[in-house]
Order: C-alpha cells, then sequence, then structure tokens
C-alpha cells in the first residue's frame, strides 16, 4: 500500500508518518521510484505500536526509540529478556526528578525480605517504590508494612499472570515483556477504579 | 488564629488564602471585626487538603470546589462519598483526547457483566478501560476476556483492601480516596515490577 493509505489504515496523518520515518520509528517501505514507496501489513503493525507507546503507556519519541531498539534487538536469550525489558521500563519511567532517600530505600529492602521476596537488592524499582510509599505517608494515608503485604500478595497474582503468558521465543518474549508491563498498567488502573466501585456496592449491600 | 497564623500553620501564602476565602474553598473564620477573623484547626485541615487535590492529586481548584461541595453536603452517605471521589478522578485522569470507539466499549460493558461486576454502565472508567484494552491489542499481546478474567480477581483483591481503609468521616473518606487512588497507582506499578522478577526467578528455579 502507498502512504496514503497507509495513513488511512492507521489513523495516523500523512505527516507524522513521515517524521517517524525519518526518526526511524518506523521502517522503509519497499521503493518503487524516487518519491514513493510501497508499504504492508509489518508498517501498519508498527505504527499502530507506536501510537500505543504514545498515547497510552505515555512514552516520549526518544524513549520509544529504545524501546523498539530493545524489542527488535537479534540475540538476545530469554533469561536476559526480563533484564533487557526492566532496563528499558526504567528509562521509561523516569518520572521523578528526586531520588527517594536512604532511608525509605532500606525500609523497602527491610520489607521485601520480611516478605520473602526474591529481588535484587540494587533493582531500581525498589527506589521507584520507595518514592511511591513515601509519597503516601505524606499525604498520611496509612499505607502500613500490613497493607503493603496485603497489597504484594495480590500484584503478585497480576505478575504471575503476566509471567505466565510471557512467549518461549526471546525476541517475541521480550516484545511482550516491554509492551505487556507498560500497555497493561492502564488496564490494571481502570480496573482498580471499576473494582472499586464494584466493592463499595457490594459492601453497601451488605453491610449494616 | 488569625490569617498570618493560619498562613504559617499551612505553608499557604495569605494570598492565596483570600483567594481561597473568596472562591468559597476554605469556609470563613469567626468574624472578629470589619477586617479580622478567627480560624481554627477545621481551617488549616481544609487548607491542608485543598492543597493535596491540588497538588499531589493534580485537581484543578474548579474540580477542588466540586468535591468540598459534595463532602460538606449534609446527609451525604458513604456510597456517594466515593462515586463523587471516582468523578473527580475522571476529570482529573483526562489525559487521552480520543474516546474509545463504540465497539470497543461495548466489549467492556459485556465483560463486566459476564464477569458479574456490579458497575454504572455509563462509568467514565469503562471508556478508559475500553481504549487501554484496545491499545493491547493493538500490540497484539494477546489480552483475552480470560487473562482479563484473571487481572480482574487479583484486582478485586486490590479494591477490597481500598475499600477496607477507607475511613467513615465522609470528609476524609473523600481525601483518602481521591489521594488513595492517585498516590497508590505508583506503588502498584512497582511493585508489579518487582513481583514480576521474583515471579520470573521463581520459575526459573523450579521449571523444568
Amino acid at each position: 500500500m502507498r502512504l496514503a493509505e497507509l495513513s488511512a489504515e492507521s489513523g495516523v496523518a500523512v505527516a507524522t508518518l513521515k517524521y517517524y520515518l525519518r526518526e526511524g520509528l518506523l521502517h522503509p517501505g519497499r521503493t518503487l521510484s524516487r518519491t514513493s514507496a510501497d508499504y504492508d501489513e509489518s508498517h501498519v503493525d508498527r505504527v499502530r505500536l507506536v501510537r500505543a507507546l504514545s498515547e497510552v503507556g505515555g512514552l516520549s519519541l526518544a524513549t520509544i526509540e529504545q524501546v523498539l531498539e530493545v524489542i527488535t534487538e537479534p540475540g538476545t536469550d530469554r533469561l536476559h529478556v526480563l533484564e533487557a525489558a526492566q532496563r528499558t521500563l526504567v528509562r521509561a519511567g523516569a518520572r521523578t526528578p528526586d531520588g527517594a532517600d536512604g532511608g525509605s530505600t532500606q525500609r523497602v529492602r527491610d520489607w521485601i525480605e520480611r516478605h520473602g521476596w526474591e529481588i535484587d537488592p540494587m533493582d531500581p524499582f525498589i527506589d521507584d517504590l520507595a518514592r511511591a510509599w513515601e509519597a503516601c505517608d505524606h499525604a498520611a494515608l496509612g499505607l502500613d508494612e500490613d497493607r503493603m503485604d496485603r497489597y504484594a500478595e495480590h500484584v503478585e497474582g497480576i505478575a504471575t499472570v503476566d509471567v505466565s503468558t510471557v512467549p518461549e521465543d526471546p525476541e517475541a518474549a521480550v516484545r511482550h515483556v516491554v509492551l505487556g508491563t507498560l500497555l497493561v498498567d492502564p488496564v490494571l488502573v481502570a480496573l482498580r477504579r471499576l473494582a472499586q466501585q464494584h466493592v463499595s456496592r457490594r459492601a453497601e449491600r451488605v453491610g449494616p
């Protein structure tokens, strides 16, 4: 298909597609002449992926480029899939400029040990969790270790679903872990709002 | 206390406090003279709430006014408080300009009904979920209804923890729901990354 058709198929303006091509976010089509090229389903898929990462995942185009690099990197073995994916996710999630203070990070490490999770103590998400937990403390939300344990138990169930659906093929696996983690976050956020409504309505009905 | 003391106590500038008073975000103090009034702890709490909703929750002052209206309305029952807080979160979370298409929204409504959740069919988070699910489809993540059921089961556990920790007092409840929903999201996101690592390490160890 020509660029205009790719635009119609993907819902992305021709000017934006040209920008994607220039930036290497979209692989070139098969050259037909000096001014035209032929695009196929792989281009439609890629454009939809870039859109999803940008609009739903909220990633910058520079970050999306890094994500695409990781998921198309040849020769990644399955053992390194998660680490590669996590490195990308760390870059993607760099939202907060402030680091957590040392005390908060240590609290998370202690909590993880007590909770029995097998985690690299230098994992960058420990710092993310420390910062997020600190913000809850500042807002006096009463998020203590006991409630963290209860959340963690349910989140472990979610992670079990995540891991069980990772494909065997390494390239597909990296793609799945990176995209699945980023794009399923908004699904879980929306589900949480809906579940809160369901749970509080049910509580109203059966409550005192 | 006088306005200057309320400013010192709450960390909010006098000019801002006067603005809050004019806009009705802060209830008037007890009149002492034509130019001065007396403020108490209820004013300190209210100013802190407005600040938290504005700075941490990212809400506009117009939205905050609507939340305050609901929580100060006499006879507000617990269910309405939670729903008002959720409406507030919808406005706060208005990120994506595009709506989901009608088919996606209907798929979510059908899934909710089949799953047995008691949700207002016009709930705006249905549209959020539809968009997020659609993005997963575009990325070919294989997020089918069965996997959505498994996620939903665990998220319902999270929501049960959320709802069980909501305080009885309506004003405290709205504060807790709005801030708890917004600030606990990043906690759950970080926990999911850590849990994925734990679950896949455990699977590597016990796997074939």
